[in-house]
């Protein structure tokens, strides 16, 4: 089982992250590229603890929005969208490759990602951007979303990798998909709870419901989150706790 | 000799350089990366532009200022702004390559290229951020310079290859530098003027100076400038009189 | 009949509206906050012009979005879109009354003024920020908007002043809205149907659709656009086409 | 004595300083304007606290630069500079009014603050910031700098109220001027010492220099930093030995 985090997602003056303890943790990183956040000296020293470490290296694509940390949907036009998402991955891959490794898959960030859900032409302009980034650097990138998103389909119909992503940290519904955080008890903050359903998902492939049933859950990958206070020793726990009921943790193939 | 301007001015709804035009009359396209102006969309047409045409595209990296167009010098340190010249570079990378090129050289734009000519942190710091380029996509750019400056003498010295750069629309000083922009006379506006210096510097290797002396100035290239009414047609123009006057016209070696 | 034009959309190096030009025609100026467009400076001159000439000054507020000119849909949670109107009505307050005016209206630009038509949180959100601007100031700003729009009636159930605005150059439904701009013979580009369309609006207060049948438009104030080449030429000859049919130009009530 | 320190330094998700603590012991608070931190919402609620507590609200403009938290000296021309910090100031004051309060002083932050020492051109665009906003509202705001400073000079002869301000945590040369950062020694961080540093000053209107010597510092204001951990509580512990010494604690006249 792949594990994944945001990373690197201060900006300037301002932190959010703790990106030392989470590189010794997850075996992806989320890095982020600048549009919600993600100063370029920040992205070069997380791409090169993630190069030392092993951890490989995603670029978190997002709106441009600093101010609203990538959080608000934007109407962004398709290919206005695919030329900043593209730019974005361009500019990680400079740090990846000069630390030594390179950007080995795609994760679109915030609202971008919900939104990637189920809007076709947002969805379509991320695919759009890994397709030229291959034109560009001869490498088709993964692209990490949520299993049944229009993002996934797009990207499977486009030949491109894709990697289910599971949340050991979100409310699934009976139908499997995330309870929106809009809604009460969408996130899961007890520390327990957290590791059960990340022990759910990654031995049982299944997730507890609001409504007490179960629900099958695809994943390649388990999304922890880093942007919390003790985050990184949550993620520790959950890192213990699979490796404990002996599954093998390592990047998704 | 090699003919470059400053392209892809524009950002968003606003447009500033005659892309398509220029296109057509220099050899090296100097493209903005997003920081002073060059929205992703806009550096993707250009890229695509310029590869079509067999332009070489070159990074035309900024301080991090849009709203004062990198005119306004800014002490950054070294190790952030080397930080903020590689993400410009790997974002046009990405977009060149897409394009079917790639980046050929770096030229630094407004108040870091006239910054760089005496400041040994900053030019530097454009030293750095090619080097890490380097690091990266295993190819060394060119550094475009003023003669005698800073950075081409830094740059020289880290080994990477140098074009000198001479002005058709700037005035020079006897000792063979540039008039600053703050004295009357530097810019010249008069087209006559224009090909008269572009004549003079590539045919007989010198300028008139302000006092009416000759000074010798060297040149691998021949900046145009791009961002004002009329400058298409003034770049045709210098073009068309070094052709006259049997000088080849090509990309720096 | 007021006339109303966007004015001081440029930004920094870049410039976009003829705004000498404009204010010779208009009454009422929008003047660009800095979110989509409209530096310090230029808010400043354009608030000096307008105030000589007796140009009532408008904010045009905006999502943050300077490189979609406002034109991109966003998704601002009320309460902090409400805070960043705000924040762009005391700017543009200071630099109003600075020149011997002050903020008369508040008109949203681009991609806000299309979401608070149907969209209550938004709407509300001008209102609050309109409120709030009251509770500095003491002032009860208008609202100009589409009539119909939730916009207009969430401002007028908390008591504000209204002005219906008419477009001289967009075409009408049957149902009296805008035909919406991704849809062909959305923008009217021939100078003689503008003037026409004006004259109709204004004179018997009616708008051709694009079936060719009349509707009824309401109009306080008529709208001119201002960011397109010639835009100040056909200002003028609809203010002149106006004057000669009897109507008497000046700001709204 | 009044106690001044930076507030609302946060961005959007990123957030910097403990507002809420800090306006529980500061006189004067220094609010961050959108340029350099400061979103909107932040500025909103940070004016709503200070009015509710009786705490001054200062303008603290920077230089456009989120990414260098306006650190990073910048060279904008006079005319340029004061507009933007004329905008700054008329958008915290539709904050602060309509929180019941209204701006009632100027300290320029980060760079500018230190550029303004010497710097003649940059201090007349702080003064000439605050001459604008006296037209436009009819208040000469009070400027907050370094005694001997250009900025406090050149605002005394334009008539504007100074305060001089000294700092709790930064050591002082034998000459009475701040040790500049790059050198070792130039910040206090030990809480003590900090606590003793404020007491010499205020009591004894002194400060102990690096070289142990004592030297006069005079001061209306003593600033206290709030961005880094532990800032609050050092910020209590100083207002408390302060008034156990018997020193009054009240903004400045």
């Amino acid at each position: 089982m792949d594990l994944n985090a945001d990373l690197g997602e201060g900006f300037g003056r301002w932190t959010l992250t703790d990106d030392e303890a989470l590189l010794s943790v997850v075996t992806s990183a989320n890095v982020a590229c600048g549009f919600h956040a993600g100063d370029p000296a920040t992205m070069r020293r997380v791409c090169e603890g993630a190069a030392v470490r092993g951890v490989r290296i995603g670029a978190q694509v997002s709106y441009r929005d600093l101010a609203g940390f990538g959080r608000r949907a934007m109407d962004v036009p398709r290919v206005e969208l695919a030329a900043e998402l593209t730019y974005q991955m361009g500019a990680l891959e400079v740090f990846a490759r000069a630390a030594g490794a390179g950007v080995a898959y795609v994760k679109p960030h915030g609202a971008l990602y919900n939104r990637a859900v189920a809007d076709e032409e947002q969805a379509a302009a991320v695919v759009n951007a890994v397709t030229a980034f291959a034109r560009a650097f001869g490498r088709e990138l993964p692209v990490l979303g949520l299993p049944g998103s229009a993002l996934l389909r797009l990207a499977a119909a486009a030949g491109l990798p894709t990697v289910a992503e599971a949340f050991a940290d979100r409310a699934y519904t009976p139908a499997g998909t995330l309870v929106p955080r809009t809604q009460a008890g969408a996130v899961l903050h007890e520390p327990d709870a957290v590791v059960a359903q990340a022990l759910a998902i990654t031995v049982r492939g299944e997730a507890a419901t609001v409504t007490g049933a179960k629900v099958p859950v695809a994943a390649d990958s388990l999304c922890l989150h880093g942007d919390t206070p003790g985050a990184a020793a949550l993620a520790r726990r959950v890192r213990a706790a699979l490796e404990s009921a002996g599954v093998a943790i390592g990047a998704f193939a």
